[in-house]
């Protein structure tokens, strides 16, 4: 059974040293209060929530799998009785507006919690984490008639939300979407579709489902614009003239599907079949208001990234401490006391693992990844934080922007990590990362979700090639960009990190090269642009996390003269730097000569030439 | 449920026209009658037992998986069945000698026939996969009365065999095997020890399953020098003076394990509690006869990844071509008609995927992969028959003493390919690709195996550098580097094709750059040397398939002119060949630099500073 302890540590090093935390949410309005001990206070009791309750019903869970029953969906066991906890110890209401039951925190807490529970349980962590996006988009778009119906139990958690986008013919391409909605009398509308791969779309843990649903009303036009939203509760919330609170819906589960991973999670088929219910936003505004939930989602899947990663690396980490196999080798002319300190074979000669070069190598991977991973996401929670306080003003508007830009590099970049880190995790272990019993190949399992929903990683390619990169003409990725070179200098003038601001330098460069080019071609040759889409993808994502790398280089610099007592901490952070930028970073030369290839080579053969 | 049909023209092209089969194994003595025809006439009939009798148990194999009960396997529905006319079709006896009565093939037939197998189903194909290499160690190293004991019932198929070396507390590090053989009077041994992660190591297939089973006898030296190599029949195969046969042996099944993928393979833990066990070549020299079993077994597990990365590439193909999903973008200046062909978009618009660029992205490197994988084994394969006819000789030890070098690459290189192409085969699904449904998902998990067993690619990496390319003082290596030089040479003088041979120079002079810059610091480096490994193979792999696939392109460009009516095949050839000296081999540049930084930025950590 794999072990996990939240990396506390990690989140104070980035929120105090890293990102200067104090100095900048607690000052925005309406945070004043939300200061990093606070923060630290909330983090610390859900570090223990989810050792003590998440982590020991996810192997299991996952073994068992939701059961499906005569149109009933039950959770495995022990995740009712986790739910119930969840609840009672307020942490659906974390970051929720206080006129709602919410506890007014700032988003990126709530995100970071959402990390913890990631790495306790990915299944678990979807039902609240759904019903965040639902909260979102009726406080947005609802009508005062729905919010005061549906906010408050979302708040509360006593319901759970879902999104009803993908139809069986429709996945990355909305225009096609063909379910239906009919107006009422009564001022509601008669819902009737199929909806495929809903997250938490049925459950045992609540008494009610709030689906927020993708329909064409009768007049819409045809594509994405003819798209409206509608709330279309599991069970009705309020009495209708025909109809009682609490009656079924005619919303109905059609099965539950038999996934890779994330098992204990119910993904279900659900049949709309003339369900009531009401439009939020303007009639075929569906996608705009749908987006408010869908970005929210994305930088979601960023966080569960660096969850089901964090958890696979801890253990991997261990068992590499723990495992001993063979001699390892020493520094030439070294050959008792080694690098990596003394006395590290045992009593029978062999070594633990992690003094083998090729595990360090796996190791050093991991943990640059996890840690820039993390990085990432809370550099971009921060953002959160400034939108949430300074919502349609010029600076919350500048979050916004950046926000916009980095979204599908932060879902499918960290996405990417995530496979990478969860598949090292079982590699590490030799053949015992293939039983399931060590937690190692679930990991795996859950995290392969993370690349194909919410938008595969190819579709948030070609939206950061076709629409981001162009924000504001272009202004908002050469403003993040500029921020990327000011790292680099700052780095520069410190002793030991020179070499590392050289080489996010050239990358920097290359990336503003590669976008150069893409905005060339984005005139009138999308099929180059569509062609470098992904490998640009890869490259702005490794040039982001070197910039990261670098700022956390500086911190741990400056912390070790601060804190001598936490040097081995900081010594940790400067060497993973430093292999980062040896061992990671080259890759980016690959990428830009790939994007400046453009769809050369990718569309010489006919399509029965394959 | 996926489909698959076996690559009968894949293989005809290697084996016509790429590798010239009829010119070579034909004419070694012993495989006269193997001509190219009846050598397809074979594989026809293996793609039709594939198709028929494996592909229909693979994905419901996997959903039941193993029972076990009351220290019984039973393996999964049909199972039994397709095992029974696997055996009634002769398919265990094919390479194996006459005298034992096998049909006397070359080995290179067989493991084509391997690969179909292991495209139908990874599970099944292990039960008679293991038994090659049992048959294999005995032939080798048994005396008369093993050997009439046990190969004819190996060859025939009644009985299957495992190989038992792995112990709980140690996977790579074989000098830490603990389990005992003591003398008995009757000239038998009585083995005693528990051997995990044993592939086929119980089963309801067949009567009989034959172990060979690593073990110490009481005078035994420490180390691997001290291992002897036993066979331990689960049940008595001989009359014994206080035993019958057909008695069961004392080698019981402890449990069977529950792993991510190949779940309808049994993989065992067995106690063998005083079993009875008959040594097989020398005392003390069990190592030399395992590893006769092992390297066998490593070129199997290439196959294994060709045929799992074939039917996920077949399957993303047929969907890519049939789903359709937006509009791709077109070549500039020409808004109807594409490269890719006329009329590509169906009467709702869309287009099928294979037209977005990133979809192609995804399928090429899919194809130059499989297709590279497949050319590599079957190369090797092709020594394999060489060895066979030539035991002995010089050029048998030729062919061996290549195949010694290329074992390493052909068992991590393959193996870290199938992941990215079964990766990519669930990716290009999209959700669809997560769902037990569609097989995508099992193609990963059953190929997540590979590159853990027979031991890790970690594991062979340091073989490779620590033992391969040294041998014979490395001229081994060197004359297989010569001849990916002649080939560069040969292609640069075929129009279309200098470019790609220059870049296949390149690489190879890197990595005789990397080659020398490892043998330089064998001499007491051995840090830099294993820091460099998995790089310097991962660069090797990349230089192999360059190679190869520059022989497909020559092959294809001469074989457009002689058989005009395949153009279009031989045209997706110089695509793929294309795309891979673009795409692909690039990031050998990325490997040679990592290799040459050798364990620089991995050991700078202190282990408490992670």
């Amino acid at each position: 059974m794999p072990g996990y302890d939240a990396p506390i540590r990690e989140i104070r090093f980035l929120l105090e040293d890293v990102f200067g935390y104090d100095e900048n949410t607690p000052n925005l309005p309406g945070f004043e209060e939300a200061t990093l001990d606070v923060v630290m206070a909330v983090l610390d009791g859900a570090a223990e929530f989810v050792k003590d309750v998440l982590l020991p019903i996810n192997l299991p869970g996952d073994r068992e799998g939701c059961h499906f029953d005569h149109g009933m969906v039950t959770t495995p066991t022990g995740y009712r009785e986790a739910y119930d906890l969840y609840r009672q110890n307020g942490w659906p209401a974390l970051a929720a507006a206080p006129e709602w039951g919410g506890q007014g925190l700032p988003p990126s807490v709530a995100l970071i919690v959402r990390e913890f529970v990631a790495s306790g349980s990915m299944s678990f962590g979807m039902y609240p984490g759904l019903s965040q996006g639902a909260y979102r988009a009726i406080l947005a778009h609802g009508s005062d008639e729905l919010k005061l119906i549906y906010l408050p139990k979302l708040v509360d958690g006593s319901w759970t939300g879902t999104m009803c986008l993908t139809e069986p013919d429709s996945g990355s391409d909305l225009s096609r979407l063909r379910t239906r909605a009919e107006p009422d009398a009564d001022g509601s509308y008669r819902i009737t579709g199929t909806k495929i791969f809903i997250s938490s779309g049925d459950h045992d843990l609540t008494d009610n489902i709030v689906h927020l649903v993708l329909a064409r009303l009768p007049d819409a036009p045809a594509g994405t614009r003819g798209l409206s939203l509608f709330v279309v509760p599991k069970r009705l919330a309020e009495d209708l003239p025909d109809a009682r609170a609490g009656t079924p819906n005619r919303a109905n589960t059609g099965s539950i599907e038999h996934k890779m991973g994330i098992r204990a999670q119910a993904t279900a088929v659900l049949n709309f079949d003339g369900a009531r219910g009401w439009l939020i936003g303007k009639p075929h505004g569906g996608l705009r208001a749908m987006f408010t939930m869908m970005n929210s989602s994305r930088v979601g899947v960023a966080v569960q990234s660096a969850g089901v990663a964090e958890i696979s690396y801890q253990n991997a980490l261990a068992y590499a401490r723990e495992r001993r196999q063979g001699v390892a080798p020493k520094a030439p002319g070294s050959p008792q006391s080694t690098s990596q300190g003394t006395s590290q074979a045992g009593s029978d000669g062999r070594d633990p693992i992690i003094h083998h070069p090729d595990v360090r190598r796996s190791l050093l991977t991991m943990k640059a990844l996890v840690e820039g991973m993390r990085a990432f996401y809370i550099d971009a929670a921060l953002l959160l934080d400034v939108r949430a306080a300074h919502a349609g003003n010029p600076e919350g508007e500048a979050a916004e922007n950046r926000l916009a830009l980095l979204t599908p590099v932060l879902k499918s970049f960290l996405s990417d990590c995530a496979l990478k880190v969860t598949d090292l995790g079982v590699q590490l272990h030799g053949g015992h990362g293939y039983l399931h019993e060590n937690g190692m190949e679930q990991f795996y399992r859950d995290a392969r979700i993370v690349p194909l929903y919410e938008g595969t990683n190819g579709i948030q390619a070609l939206d950061l090639v076709l629409r981001k990169i162009g924000l504001d003409d272009g202004r908002v990725f050469e403003s993040w960009l500029a921020d990327v070179d000011q790292t680099a200098a700052r780095a520069t003038s410190i002793t030991g990190l020179a070499s590392m601001a050289t080489q996010e330098r050239i990358a920097a460069a290359r990336l503003r090269e590669a976008t150069a080019k893409l905005r060339a071609w984005h005139a009138g040759n999308e099929l180059d642009v569509a062609g470098a889409a992904t490998d640009y993808l890869q490259l702005f994502g490794l040039v982001a996390l070197g910039a990261l790398w670098l700022r956390m280089a500086c911190a741990a610099h400056e912390g070790r003269e601060r804190h001598p007592q936490l040097t081995p901490f900081y010594n940790g952070k400067l060497g993973t730097a430093e292999f980062f930028f040896r061992r990671l970073l080259p890759a980016a030369e690959v990428h830009f000569e790939a994007v400046m290839s453009g769809a050369a080579a990718l569309m010489t053969l006919h399509v029965d030439e394959f």
